[in-house]
């Protein structure tokens, strides 16, 4: 089973249809403070939904954020026959869809991501979760909306941070690809944006994810090529939280891209003039994550706890080249050393 | 894909099989205080694994004790390549496989039940799921355990209560059989119990319940047949729960048994003999749960949210006669109010 992906120019529409042909009695939309106000009214087919409120970012991606979500939808009598609608970015698809997928042992859900980030990253492939005990993402399931409505609407206004945020899943699956889609990608000029190419950019993006994710539901085997980047980008955003200063996940992907491509560079030959174009596309458009050496055992251990580490060993999906995807290496705290030293004189840091 | 359903005399090496053929790292076993005293020394292939303790009973299937156990599993350094064993009764089962299929989105489990009620009522059909806000099972997926091992090993120790508690599904499952079955049942003296016998029921009602569930693994059609006697039984439940005098699962289906058989006898004819050997049995081997006109409406108000519920309208799964299932039937308040007038009568309260 897999979701209805589904490309719209009007949102309204199209989830108007999906209600009313779902015959839900009830519909919940799950909103944030900022979807609430700024998308939330253009949605007029929601007008007479029960609203459900949490609280933006991701540090509320966390258990007691959910456990308010199950009593709102208590709240509202709904019963296994109830629809909700998460609308927002990653945080509000991936919380609202394991809310949806647990209450009453599962509850129709459609996703309106209203972030490039949110769209590439969260709404195909079913996987939900919350943030658990400093992990990211520790408790969760694979359930799959009933819809995903990909859309223009809401890209518009969103500040260049998040755009830039989305773009760093789209340089991932560039790299995914091949070396003429990635070069593509990193002629982008951030400072004079061209939309409706960036959308034709974002659906061929959304539709790699997609081809990926279909040949391996469960992520035993190739969706494994999904985690580039995030071995060591998710304990970059770790670190960042533990600390305080949360960064942008796709700020940490990007970071991560550059360590891990590095230790392709370093283990398989990746070739070094993709690498460099990479590293100075990156630093100049992303800056860079500030460490020192003496974080590196910090982050070995985060990279040991991580969903895709196995008997404790750092588990990373590297590329002999764009497109030529290796899953399930191996990698020592010497290797990651070494690369995080390299990952350091690229950023100039 | 459903659980692997094992009839086993020696759990021990059933048990390590599984363990060896996985290649798990990790390995943890989820008990409860009984079960870590009387049947975990019994299991010697569990000698090494990380031990996880909750406390027994239906009023600790909590949001707090799956959090406790989401942290435990955390401090085992748990991966997703870890396993774990629920051994218990439904409690352990429901709660422990909530915990494996939502940890890392989704570790495996295997159940070992070690009452009658968790072989027949938790072991098939992939329910997991805890009690949320005073509603029973509120939270929950569905998540088809690796294995599930039902042996005689543990039930020869069982108090006579447990093995009525379980008895009671096999009732049910009897009831969905046809009148033979039922009959066969209700001869029953568990003041004399035959034991072998017994494990032959045991075995024959998990085998209607499995062809049921396989027929319908997410409860959208027949599957709903699982739910007689369990519209009226949760509401009972639910409200001794409440009232700080919790009842065990099995008398309450069996109390609901009663009234849903009446409602049976009201709506579709189903044949009055079979209603009073039921209820005699019942009123003699289980009591009477007592209510006044006074409970109604809150037991109303129960099953109006109970999961089975659609537009807050009571939903029943009857019988025309023994064997022949009528799902989804809408119950009026009205011919609710005089089953329940019906039930005291035959009660005797």
């Amino acid at each position: 089973m897999t979701s209805r992906l589904i490309y719209t120019s009007d949102v309204d529409a199209t989830l108007n249809d999906i209600i009313g042909g779902g015959n839900y009695h009830h519909v919940m939309v799950l909103v944030d403070e900022n979807t609430r106000r700024h998308v939330l009214p253009l949605v007029h087919c929601l007008d007479s939904a029960h609203v459900i409120e949490m609280p933006s970012g991701d540090c509320n991606k966390t258990l007691d954020t959910l456990t308010l979500v199950w009593k709102r939808m208590q709240q509202c009598n709904a019963t296994r026959h109830s629809l909700l609608v998460n609308l927002g970015g990653g945080v509000v698809t991936d919380l609202g869809g394991l809310a949806a997928a647990t209450f009453k042992r599962g509850i129709d859900f459609v996703n309106v991501p209203t972030t490039i980030l949110a769209a590439v990253d969260a709404a195909v492939g079913g996987k939900t979760g919350i943030n658990f005990q400093g992990l990211k993402n520790e408790i969760g399931v694979f359930a799959h909306a009933h819809s995903v409505l990909v859309s223009t609407c809401f890209f518009g206004t969103l500040p260049i941070e998040q755009v830039k945020s989305g773009y760093a899943e789209m340089l991932k699956h560039g790299m995914l690809s091949g070396h003429d889609q990635l070069a593509t990608l990193l002629s982008n000029d951030f400072s004079s944006i061209n939309h409706p190419s960036l959308l034709k950019l974002l659906q061929e993006s959304v539709e790699v994810k997609q081809r990926i994710v279909d040949q391996d539901p469960t992520e035993h085997g190739i969706r494994k090529a999904l985690n580039l980047g995030h071995t060591v980008g998710h304990a970059f955003e770790s670190k960042a939280m533990a600390g305080g200063k949360p960064v942008p996940h796709g700020y940490a992907v990007a970071w991560g891209l550059v360590v891990e491509t590095v230790l392709s560079h370093m283990i398989l030959g990746f070739p070094s003039a993709d690498l460099y174009a990479l590293a100075r596309f990156v630093r100049g458009n992303y800056g860079a994550f500030h460490i020192t050496c003496d974080d590196y055992d910090h982050l070995i251990s985060l990279m040991r706890h991580d969903k895709k580490s196995r008997n404790g060993e750092i588990n990373c999906t590297l590329l002999a080249s764009c497109g030529d995807v290796r899953i399930d290496n191996t990698i020592s705290d010497s290797d990651l050393k070494a690369a995080l030293d390299i990952y350091r004189d690229l950023m100039g840091i």
